[in-house]
């Protein structure tokens, strides 16, 4: 593709549009723009523009649109799959000014939201109404819920709740041709014409730059209970997911983690208070909540005896809050404690749930085969495992051709068991060369049919989701 | 447009198509296929053709689409909106050869079956298994789930269970083109690439005809409670809906019925055992469903002494199964009950479900100003609100004229309140005069793209969601 480099005259102009706090061209804000935590990857924008207003956005994107100029929406630049990299140069849309609730209508259990909330904040914010937003990306400390609709991100309590495209009702878009549009209503039930906004949710920018968000809620569950299983077979831990949810129960987490991922997060985030024997292949962290502790009890108890038919060491039931919170933090931190050790890819696998152990026996084949060691973990209860391949003493064209051909398998047999090459992470920069793995040319044709009806000039963050 | 009519060379042709029942040109079979529920619409067909493969599907949309033959898909007939109705004649695909579950996969919790499959016959099937699929249409004694998925069906349950697409996981359609793709993957989690499945449902058989439908279960609810609250005030009833929710209880459904269509549906089904005494306005009927009977009668309990602050009469417990029997046929007869009384439109409102109350109070207001009768009933917990207008003594004039004019200041209100113009019942044929309410030109345009990517030549389903 051939874009137009920015010149002064292009900095000038966007200097003079209202609405922007700021137009920077200086190296450091260029590099941190350059990055997400997608590996090591680096691209430097040619522009750093933090927009204010939808008025100011459209103008900017009419101008690159005309002048064939690359632009490439940021939000807090915490994605796994390189999606807010300029890999074009160009222009970064950083979305950091847009951070507002914009209305909390609780009469409606819905709120309208800026796409540059920090997510956490976004939950605090509507628990104090006493609703509750759910999906809850391991990021979600720092990631923006913007980049949580382009991803349509998922988290821990998506095996109850479901991921963030159960929770969009509309959407503010800006097109490329400056034109804004609402993608829907605010209502729970729509029969109106095609869904626009479940078309936009997971499209990882490449259709529009989002504006506002329109959430809805549900009330806030008062109680929740947890414990961590540790199963002598990683293939058991898998197993028993299945068998809570044969036995008619719907926790609101079931996040598995190999010995590896428990054992470095522990490491990287000092915790004790968690026995680790040497027998112990993998984990179960369990929760459970409701509005009625007798049930929540009852459920435990009963997910409790379940797992004991299972080749299982003591099961630790966090009795504090804080035990709870070392837990979580334990599952959350185990991405950053990977990366942390080595340089690493991460796979975003997803298969239909009862098919993890089948997966998991899979990935550990083919890591003898390819020569790589895989630190396994992530969202048991929906399918959604993350494999992260440690680089560790690979050569470095081993690292960068063979284990290509690894992944290629690993994805093909993802694919035949019914699932796909991302769960949460979407494909972004780094997996847009596995797409033919999980779809052919006519669906591929369809959906870059699609990207040229919203962005004819393809200048909205090229290069991704698609090879060509 | 300009359809080709069709010969005795394309009937031959059909009939040579291996893995078809039949091919049907007799005025009876064209007469059934010429009509739906909507109205009193009617719209004959060319040929009625009863594929039984995918194949054989794909061979005749290939031929139409290279003759420029128009196709219309068609399941039971059941629609509201005209959307089976072949306005342009040509080819009515009747699907009810595909009637066939092809795969319960109870370890996942999933369902694969054809579109024809009567709805309620799977939701039997299912149960049989210990799962659940919740969306319940008022027709599905009769309507089939692929013309669920086509117009994003809902039903009294979605207020708890949410409608069609929260359970539709992948789909396989055939293109116009005769080519059969699948729109995504058999996982409760999906990241990869512009989310095909969620464009297809509500589509109203405009871009494809749907062969498998992959949908998501939930385990089986155990226990249900309902019962029938009689309002002196229509507006206090769906004042308690919103009081309710507010309270944080999500009961499994919540339907509203105006004192006339209570009143007419007891007389279309001889009904006795509920009282309606002269000041009622309306009804709620309200059912609370899980696992635990005790949380039920506390949920229950806590509702009855919410609906206690309005003006209220004695409210109905349903005691017996067959009680709670009586109760749902009631509501899901209403519909009939208002046909068989006179000619009547039906509009299908929504808004955000603290707007009802506001959204009542207009309808009766329109009706003042444009001189008609009104029977409200629905779905209240979404915000969705069938509106009947009767044409009772109504002069065809006015019926024809006036009354869309009405209609249109109806449906503008329904926007400004953050609403839209179809909850469930889809834009089909008769609703597209008033699209351009619900969408500007940037949104039709948008729109009328993605139907041009998957149906260049216009021949499938043509004539309806766009007035152009």
């Amino acid at each position: 593709m051939a874009f137009k480099k920015i010149t002064a005259a292009d900095i000038t102009y966007f200097k003079a549009i209202e609405g922007i706090t700021g137009v920077f061209t200086d190296s450091e804000t260029l590099d941190i723009c350059a990055g997400d935590e997608t590996e090591d990857l680096h691209y430097l924008p040619e522009v750093v523009i933090q927009p204010e207003t939808v008025a100011a956005i459209s103008k900017i994107m009419a101008y690159c649109n005309n002048e064939h100029i690359p632009v490439t929406p940021r939000g807090a630049g915490t994605g796994l799959s390189g999606g807010a990299l300029p890999v074009f140069g160009g222009v970064v849309l950083d979305m950091k000014r847009f951070n507002k609730v914009l209305n909390l209508d609780k009469r409606n259990l819905q709120v309208t939201v800026e796409p540059g909330m920090i997510t956490q904040e976004l939950q605090d914010y509507v628990k104090e109404a006493g609703l509750f937003y759910p999906p809850d990306p391991a990021s979600k400390g720092s990631c923006f819920i913007g980049g949580n609709v382009s991803e349509n991100s998922g988290g821990p309590r998506a095996v109850k709740y479901g991921v963030v495209k159960d929770y969009v009702l509309n959407l503010e878009m800006v097109l490329p041709s400056g034109e804004v549009i609402w993608t829907g209503a605010n209502v729970l039930k729509n029969a109106t014409g095609y869904n626009l906004t479940q078309l936009i949710v997971g499209s990882e920018g490449t259709l529009g730059i989002i504006t506002k968000i329109v959430l809805r809620l549900i009330p806030a569950v008062k109680h929740d209970m947890l414990m961590l299983v540790p199963f002598r077979k990683a293939v058991e831990a898998c197993e028993a997911v299945n068998a809570i949810f044969m036995a008619g129960f719907t926790p609101s987490a079931m996040e598995f983690m190999e010995r590896d991922a428990l054992e470095w997060s522990m490491k990287y985030t000092h915790a004790t208070g968690v026995a680790l024997p040497d027998d112990i292949e993998a984990h179960l962290l369990i929760e459970v909540d409701g509005n009625d502790m007798d049930v929540l009890y009852k459920d435990m108890e009963a997910i409790a005896g379940i797992v004991q038919q299972f080749d299982i060491d003591e099961v630790l039931f966090a009795d504090t809050h804080e035990q709870k919170q070392m837990l979580w933090t334990l599952r959350r931190k185990v991405g950053e404690a990977v990366k942390s050790n080595s340089i690493y890819k991460e796979e975003d696998t997803v298969v239909p749930r009862a098919e993890l152990p089948e997966l998991l026996s899979i990935i550990k084949r083919l890591g003898k085969e390819y020569g790589f060691q895989s630190v396994c973990y992530g969202h048991a209860g929906d399918g959604n495992l993350h494999v992260n391949i440690v680089k560790g003493d690979m050569s470095d064209d081993d690292w960068n051709n063979k284990l290509t051909e690894g992944i290629r398998k690993l994805f093909t047999e993802v694919v035949r068991l019914g699932g796909t090459i991302s769960g949460e992470h979407g494909i972004g920069l780094v997996q847009k060369g596995y797409m033919d793995i999980a779809f052919n040319n006519t669906q591929l044709k369809l959906m870059k049919a699609i990207k040229r009806i919203f962005d004819p000039a393809g200048i909205l963050n090229p290069g991704k989701i698609f090879a060509d």
